[in-house]
């Protein structure tokens, strides 16, 4: 399909926009990431249409066209979605085939569709899709009872992490095995997540990168820079970039062809370990990511607003970076403080307005600028410290 | 007062502040400028209410804080400033006087002040305030009767512009004198207008231009670049930057005399006349500005983050241009397909959300950037073209 075919599509088949020429566009979940996503959609003339549990979401404070219901509940997920153009999400956790039977029958798009959802948001198929891509990534097996967990044991020579198949980030849902004493702790395991588990190999990795890719129907692919991430306590404390490696082109090749693979619209996070030799994906993320939160302030085009050009079929464009360095670090709970007060110079607050402020909790976050990496983080560093009022 | 101790006054003294740490601000009026404040609230933590007319209007879709009333009126502004922090307008029609008395005795803060909103929202007040502040501004009469009419006429042999002394913008109150016919019907306005007018000289300038300047209770100032602006049918139809002129130096350090005089907090807009000799300010707007919106995409910080910094007693600091070049285009009404569509690569699209599209009606606007203003500007009409599907 040409853009403008598409384009055309939209305009005079689905023939629901409103009046004022603005389309409709849904947002599951209210947290920060359907909340920036909202605050970047108005200027763009797309009406965020928001449905998440509580008035006072991150999300639902934004927008007036919130809407209350849990975005898991089909029937819920129906109702907000009938009168919508366009429809996407804040996470890969709420189940495809929910999704599939709440949308059926109803003209309004999906990005990304909810077949790449189903692929990425079971790490199993995620591993599997991976592989058959020939993109490099840690080694796995399925472990779903006893005899494969033993097997694992044996084939990573007592030294694998096991991952929970579905719904597990930051580190939650997560466990490491290391010796033969960890096993029945993890067999344990085995019976209260019938879900089921990978396990993969651990990786010895230099340093965490990531990465994003955005997509549209046409089929032109943007990135970013290469950004190195750290985490700490298995949450995304601060982000640098730009990185490089030596194997990051072919390894773009590959994730492109993938997402033609899977017809992929919209934003895709990857997540990667530099080893000595290679550029590993841990992970995929179906959605904006923590990672590409620098964008905002160090991109030509952020992360939000590409994901929404590519989802409503605008023309996309290469985005380019506004300084040699920049960064990110989350803001994690605790201080009471207005934060708008603790913002100072050579930073950029973006704020996602939670209710519960607890500690450890990610509540907004710092991007800056600068000419060396070192430099960012060291300012980005010092101006967090003033958050804690 | 130190930066220090204002904060402490309202983190620890007004102590109205949310359970959340995030500070209230109202926004009197909906459309696009408290718009664009309110998307730019939420990311610094500060939660915009916004009080307006219609529930479709630009700034309620954007916040789960809309009240609806009429900020014209004392009883609603009252009832909607009861518990916040602080509060904004984004229009200088609202009478100074009707708001002085909604908000007697309330403990809210009001930027800039409502002296200063008062002084500027009468032009014969305003003249008379840039003359006392030696500040050079085209010669003036004020014209209440049909005997003033003669005298102006008689003082500017003939050429002049008469403007209503309160509520004109974009032209609307405004009204030429080239010749001893036009008497009779400007004699007829003075009935129809009981508020009165000013008679000016017309300046035959070689360009008019315009200047943004910010001030925070500690009466730091921060400034933009001057830019030029072109109007069409008295409706600000682009704007192009950097410009520069010798007495422009010499204008700002006069203005912020001007600012601590009036003890005046927030963003000013300044209108000028570039004339062969001199910088002339043709009006003052105490508030956000059309000709200050290019500072989304060109500026380190945008002129609504700046005038929130300023009024809840943030850190300031003298923003940055983020290109050689930069320039803004209004979208004026009449296209109806979706703007996103439109957009396209090297501008940034600013839709206001308006539910009725008029033609020549303010309905958003472009940003771009680049190397000169000359190709600035070819880019953005260019850009410009693509909306009128």
């Amino acid at each position: 399909m040409t853009r403008h075919e598409f384009q055309l599509h939209f305009i005079y088949a689905l023939g629901k926009h409103s009046l004022d020429g603005m389309v409709n566009l849904g947002i599951l979940g209210g947290g920060q990431l359907a909340r920036m996503l909202a605050l970047t959609a108005a200027p763009l003339g797309i009406k965020p249409h928001v449905l998440s549990e509580f008035a006072e979401d991150p999300a639902a404070q934004v927008t007036s066209y919130w809407r209350r219901g849990n975005p898991h509940e089909a029937s819920a997920v129906r109702e907000f979605a009938k009168n919508l153009d366009f429809l996407t999400f804040e996470s890969e956790f709420i189940d495809a085939s929910v999704l599939k039977e709440a949308l059926s029958g109803l003209n309004v798009r999906t990005f990304p569709n909810l077949d790449s959802l189903e692929r990425l948001q079971d790490r199993k198929s995620q591993k599997d899709l991976l592989k058959s891509c020939r993109i490099p990534t840690s080694p796995f097996v399925e472990v779903s009872t006893a005899a494969d967990l033993q097997a694992a044991f044996e084939l990573f020579h007592g030294q694998f992490v096991l991952k929970l198949r579905k719904n597990g980030y930051d580190g939650k849902g997560t466990f490491f095995c290391s010796s033969e004493r960890n096993l029945d702790e993890l067999s344990a395991l085995l019976k209260k997540y019938p879900q089921g588990f990978i396990a993969e190999a651990i990786v010895a990795f230099k340093s965490e990168n990531a990465l994003m890719l955005f997509r549209n129907a046409e089929g032109e692919v943007v990135t970013f820079p290469m950004v190195e991430t750290h985490q700490t306590n298995n949450r995304c404390d601060w982000v640098l970039g730009p990185t490089t490696h030596p194997r990051l082109k072919v390894l773009i090749a590959k994730l492109k062809k993938m997402m033609v693979s899977l017809n992929y619209v919209g934003a895709l996070g990857v997540e990667l370990f530099l080893t000595d030799k290679d550029l590993l994906v841990n992970e995929l993320a179906p959605r904006v990511h923590n990672s590409g939160h620098f964008s905002q302030n160090a991109m030509s085009r952020d992360q939000f607003t590409l994901h929404l050009l590519c989802g409503v079929g605008a023309q996309l464009e290469t985005p380019t970076p506004l300084a040699k360095a920049f960064g990110m670090v989350n803001l994690l709970g605790t201080h009471t403080a207005p934060p708008v007060l603790a913002m100072s110079t050579n930073s950029a607050l973006h704020w996602y307005g939670k209710f519960e402020n607890r500690p450890g909790r990610k509540m907004g976050h710092l991007n800056g600028l600068g000419v060396t990496r070192a430099e960012v983080l060291k300012i980005l560093l010092r101006e967090r410290k003033k958050f804690n009022l």
